[in-house]
């Protein structure tokens, strides 16, 4: 049992590690030569660039002005000062409503702390429940806890009078954050520019057709369907294999440009060999050879390209219709097509930056099969995942590896190695998973066929929240594998349940504690100073850069990550409203972490992530909901602990609890969850009014023209002045308004730059985000 | 237990009795003095009138004609002869629906019982598994169920094979069935005439404004937001006490009508006494006193009219808008308003017979209280039923009776009256509740806040059945209240669940089968005989009925009543499900029943019921829901029942059943409903497009002027000559093509007249079905 001493010297070296991550941070991030690592966000945005060079020649590396480092936690209230309406301008609703959480967070802890330490504490210190108990040694934390009060104490009293009133906070916080998270999102969507997902609905499981092609189909159908607001339309191509060429010829480029850069230097034409990785092979001149390889994949291109558009197959079953007004769009959108559900699905486009383009062509049936194969995956991914580890485990062991690869015997036999072997292979098996857990479950979802990003990363984060739930929160109250509870639950009878965890839950307040400080705590320390991207970037910069766009490349800014970030919070909200009425020593606690997290993300979003996407806090009503069922959960657990308590005349008192909140959150949905959904056609009549008097001559169709081109085509534009063929003519870059150059590399949030164009980056390229 | 004997006597009672009923039935119909008895619908639809009163004056009253007795079986083939488009012509596609559950149900268990008795019945048979057993008594029944196969028996793959064959043969069956009424319903919509609901959307929830009346603000909102399609609407008053008044006056004038021909007849002016019933007060002439009473209600009528229609505080805030087509109503009805989502809440306006008028003005909030309070209301009505029941049984008991009221001793001391009381009292408690529970789970759903009539009746239907399963199959099942089995599955185990329900079962079989007969086919026997509404015509033709109108109100056809009909059915296609692989030997006798109540039902529909309302088949998404919860109840059943059974090792083999199952539901959740719930726009567009085609020139608008309006103003309109206001202005009749007094008293399916009149003998009064 942990004593207060043990958890405030865990504590002490907590905040002393977190402390020194800081002091790193703020020695890094001064230095001129970590500038791209810090500040990526703002090279991003054109607001900045490599540092000036005048004075001393270490100083493009090293800061050198010692005043600088005085005040080393200035980026704090640097973080904070940034208003919330900047905010959303510089980086996105999205982000500033994620940032919400945490204060969120905040809200709902800093007073339910207070409330728990006036009465709770007191009434738990002064009980003497534990002194009776002889069999159970009790620590400290367990005085302040609910574990102290006599069975059949008057006092519960309290904890009961104590739960309603979290409850009533909670629901009330919760209230007003889903309430002014609906109205900045209807703000945001009412004040945003004109975008082309505004005018623009995919239409998917568009009917084979043998007397027409699905350009021709679709144009009929939706001329006759809606023929006062349909505009134009853009069919989809399958484009795969044009994409991988395109990818390859860039990196040729890229090497041109290098070996060029080189005899520049050099006046001596470089050499090179054309085996694997240049190590072996035919020696040849470098720029020759590339040239030629160039042109030979240029001509493929083409020929793919002319394939792609003019073979029928590879038309994809779907296509981008776009409308004239935004009250046209939103009507489509809402509305059921053809008498057939299953055929003219129709949902609002995702923002260009936003889709997804593999899983657009999957067709109705399909996706039922999908989503029963992945739910049966995802239910032995969760309860199942140790065995394939445990398996692993055996054979990372010194009896596996000799069994397996006898002549490694001398070299395992070797002490330190064997030392490694058995104290870290085991542990890394499991590690690793965790780690890849959430690419996992990203590549569950993809296969579920989402089509949109930001659709894939709420889907993915509900599925890491379950299997946190079970494998962190329930796991470790019940201390055995997920498999195990499993078990445990189904034999057991249904009002054991939260008598079960209601037992173990005051047992766990300090594992839990050390858990908030060691994951929590640190994993933001560490967040801030980005270890992987600074190390990344620096042996890059290094070994690989050979231009100013290798350099642009280098940059990793990441982004907020949706679906591995979100699931974490919520699993402190868990134990926070858990353990509020059971043990409110876990509640400072909690509350260091969310002020913590939100200083340190407000700094990151500011200057470093990347905007991935815009979905205009779609997210929140999941957000919401978790929240609620881990409030639902605190109730259920009371229940089950003062029913150990033998207080059990106390449960119809509690039972009221979650009927309430349960239909708290059924209000909820039906009074905020359409805003998160639907378009109010209200706000699109507004706003296509308002423009229809700003800009009575708008070519809105040159503007969509090419809003929703596959990013290969777009890409390959930009690239190339080889294009003469048909391609050219149909996407033409008219309103492409930005420069081109910092236009393929820097996604500007379209609100902010009122441009079409998905980061090349994002869509192409950039490994498992994007591969299934 | 019973034996095979036993039962073959049970049946053979009840298959007399049944054909005692027929007989009665077949006599009785063909007396022309029943003529409107049996064949009210004829009449309701003006196809019929009184006998004609040629021959013999005895011949008016019963037929002499012997030859017409011989085939008393005929009206069998008779009721079968019509085709279904006829039959959905003459009484709805509704109730031709209806008729489809019952013909599902022969679809899928008549080849299930063939394959059950060739297979099952004769693995059951030879085995020896209960001669063993010595402990229970064994029944023939139970020689043909599973329960004499040998535990760990090879044989039970038999049964593991045929509940494959069954879940695979009932969704089969199901997914045509649902594409069947699908397509019906589409066809239905399609070809049906103009109506007013196609137009028209209720809009609810209109906020309140300052500075301009609803109907100012209804026009404005949507002339700004549905600018092309917006072509009128109509606020909605509070007209109760206004339709109390009508309703007074109208009883008042029939009673005019009665003492006037009276008048004629006697020659003598009539006299009455104006205090209760007639009974006592002061003698008046009859005819001046009702002159004058109808008078001064006139004007009582007239000047609440003006208060209704001038009084702003009389206009809720909800209103019918119509469209100038379909397409601009189907948007409207499927799409969001507002950007508060609890605001101008739009819906698909029910047809106008269907509208539940009492409801429409409640706000959002309101309803999710509403829907709290009755579910818990509903949990407890489940639950706790018999503790009233039991409260007022020991009341109705002998000492109960002398407790209360002992000056009643003598009378009960009476051995006759004592044995009533005791014998029948504590029965008829319980008898009444569960006769009245349709009524009470109506009034439930009627405080929820729906604003149809159909959309009442699929609610309780919905309850009604979770009522029957878990007080009918559930407590008949495990043998005690409904309060002891949630006690034991608290206290149980999950995985016990299964085991509890899957022992008891078999044992169960022989008394379903005595349940089928008793509450099925009699039942069904006696509903053709109509015996209650053959009593009260004939006692309200003796007593009350004074002109021909009030004959004609003395029909009771009655309806489907698919709040109770439904459940009823869905309880023999579980009980058909679960004894499937069980005890095969229940499904001859439920076959028996389907068969049955098909014809007898489509008899009824042909001649008897009227329809009230016509809703497309909409609740067809319910029916297959529970046969799909029956079908997954049955796989869980087999599961524990073969885990008692010790062939545990066959739990992996059919936990797959429901998965499959569900994900079966799901698919056709997502292919068919919507079917059910939105209309395409491809189907408006084309209906839309063919009527500008073949009337340009239709006044529209004047169709629509009035289709919803208040009964109770239609109604007035027609009774008198008196009106002057602004009422007649405003709801002008001029769309009403059938003459007043038929159009008045038969509510005719509105596909064939076309007009749109509430039938006001459902709207107005008929009081339970109206009054919350």
């Amino acid at each position: 049992m942990t004593t207060l001493g043990d958890i405030g010297v865990a504590a002490a070296i907590n905040i002393g590690s977190a402390f020194i991550f800081f002091l790193a941070f703020a020695i890094l991030r001064l230095q001129p030569f970590n500038d791209r690592v810090y500040f990526p966000k703002w090279y991003l945005k054109g607001l900045r660039t490599d540092p000036v060079t005048g004075g001393v020649f270490v100083s493009k590396f090293i800061n050198l002005d010692w005043r600088a480092y005085l005040g080393f936690l200035n980026w704090m209230p640097e973080a904070l000062r940034m208003p919330e309406p900047e905010l959303i301008d510089h980086a996105g609703l999205d982000s500033v409503v994620y940032l919400r959480i945490y204060l969120l967070g905040l809200k709902i802890f800093v007073p339910i702390a207070f409330l728990a330490w006036i009465v709770l504490v007191p009434v738990n210190w002064t009980s003497s429940g534990l002194e009776g108990a002889k069999n159970i040694t009790s620590s400290d934390i367990d005085k302040l806890s609910v574990s102290n009060v006599h069975s059949r104490s008057e006092r519960f009293w309290g904890h009961i009078t104590m739960a309603y009133a979290f409850t009533f906070w909670v629901c009330y916080i919760l209230l007003r954050e889903y309430e002014k998270v609906a109205s900045m999102r209807l703000d945001f969507l009412a004040t945003e520019k004109r975008r082309p997902d505004q005018f623009t609905v995919l239409v998917r499981n568009i009917p084979p057709d043998p007397d027409e092609s699905v350009s021709e189909l679709v144009e009929h159908f939706f001329m006759v369907n809606h023929p006062d607001h349909y505009l134009t339309h853009q069919v989809i191509y399958d484009a795969n294999t044009l994409a991988k060429l395109v990818k390859k010829k860039k990196k040729l480029q890229n090497w041109l440009v290098y070996y060029r850069n080189k005899l520049e230097r050099t006046s001596k034409r470089p050499e090179m060999k054309t085996g694997f990785l240049g190590l072996w092979g035919k020696k040849v001149d470098a720029i020759d050879y590339h040239t030629t390889e160039i042109e030979k994949l240029s001509e493929e291109i083409a020929s793919e390209r002319k394939k792609v558009t003019d073979d029928s197959k590879c038309v994809m079953p779907a296509a981008f219709v776009s409308f004239k007004t935004r009250w046209g769009a939103a009507v489509c959108a809402q509305t059921q097509q053809s008498s057939n559900p299953t055929l003219w699905l129709t949902e609002w486009a995702p923002e260009p930056r936003d889709v997804y383009w593999r899983n657009l062509p999957i067709p109705y049936i399909s996706l039922t099969v999908r989503r029963l194969i992945m739910a049966v995956a995802f239910f032995f991914l969760t309860f199942f995942f140790m065995i394939p580890i445990a398996f692993v485990q055996t054979l990372a062991s010194i009896e596996g590896i000799e069994k397996v690869a006898p002549w490694l015997k001398p070299l395992i036999s070797v002490p330190f190695i064997k030392s490694f072997i058995q104290g870290f292979l085991p542990g890394i098996a499991l590690k690793l998973f965790l780690i890849f857990l959430p690419t996992i479950l990203m590549i569950m979802s993809k296969f579920e066929g989402f089509v949109s990003i930001s659709s894939l990363e709420r889907r993915s984060a509900s599925r890491y929240y379950l299997f946190n739930f079970v494998n962190i929160f329930l796991g470790n109250v019940l201390a055995g594998s997920a498999l195990q509870q499993l078990n445990t639950f189904i034999n057991e009878p249904a009002n054991q349940y939260p008598i079960i965890i209601g037992t173990a839950i005051p047992l766990k307040a300090s594992f839990f504690i050390t858990y908030i400080m060691v994951d929590g705590w640190a994993s933001i320390a560490a967040e801030i100073l980005m270890l992987k991207p600074l190390i990344f970037y620096h042996i890059k910069n290094f070994f690989l850069v050979k231009t100013e766009k290798d350099r642009e490349e280098a940059m990793d800014p990441g982004s907020i990550g949706f679906n591995t970030g979100e699931p974490r919070i919520q699993l402190y909200f868990l134990l926070g409203l858990v353990y509020a009425a059971v043990t409110p020593a876990v509640l400072p606690f909690i509350i260091i972490f969310f002020g913590l997290a939100y200083v340190v993300f407000r700094h990151q979003i500011i200057n470093v992530y990347n905007q991935e996407y815009e979905s205009g806090a779609q997210f929140w009503p999941d957000v919401h909901g978790r929240i609620v069922i881990a409030l639902i959960l605190s109730q259920i657990v009371l229940i089950g602990l003062l029913t150990t308590k033998k207080a059990a005349s106390s449960t119809p008192f509690l039972i009221v609890l979650p009927i309430l909140t349960i239909s708290f959150h059924r209000y909820c949905k039906g009074r905020y969850e359409p805003a998160f959904v639907k378009f109010p056609l209200q706000e699109a009549m507004m706003k296509d009014t308002l423009e229809k008097a700003t800009e009575p001559n708008l070519n809105l169709k040159g503007y969509l023209h090419n809003a929703y081109i596959h990013p290969v085509f777009k890409d390959s534009m930009d690239d190339e002045d080889v294009d003469d063929d048909t391609l050219s003519n149909s996407w033409e870059t008219e309103t492409v308004r930005t420069k081109r150059h910092s236009q393929r590399h820097t996604p500007l949030p379209s609100r902010i730059s009122g441009a079409s164009s998905p980061p090349p980056s994002l869509m192409a390229g950039d490994g498992i985000q994007n591969e299934p």
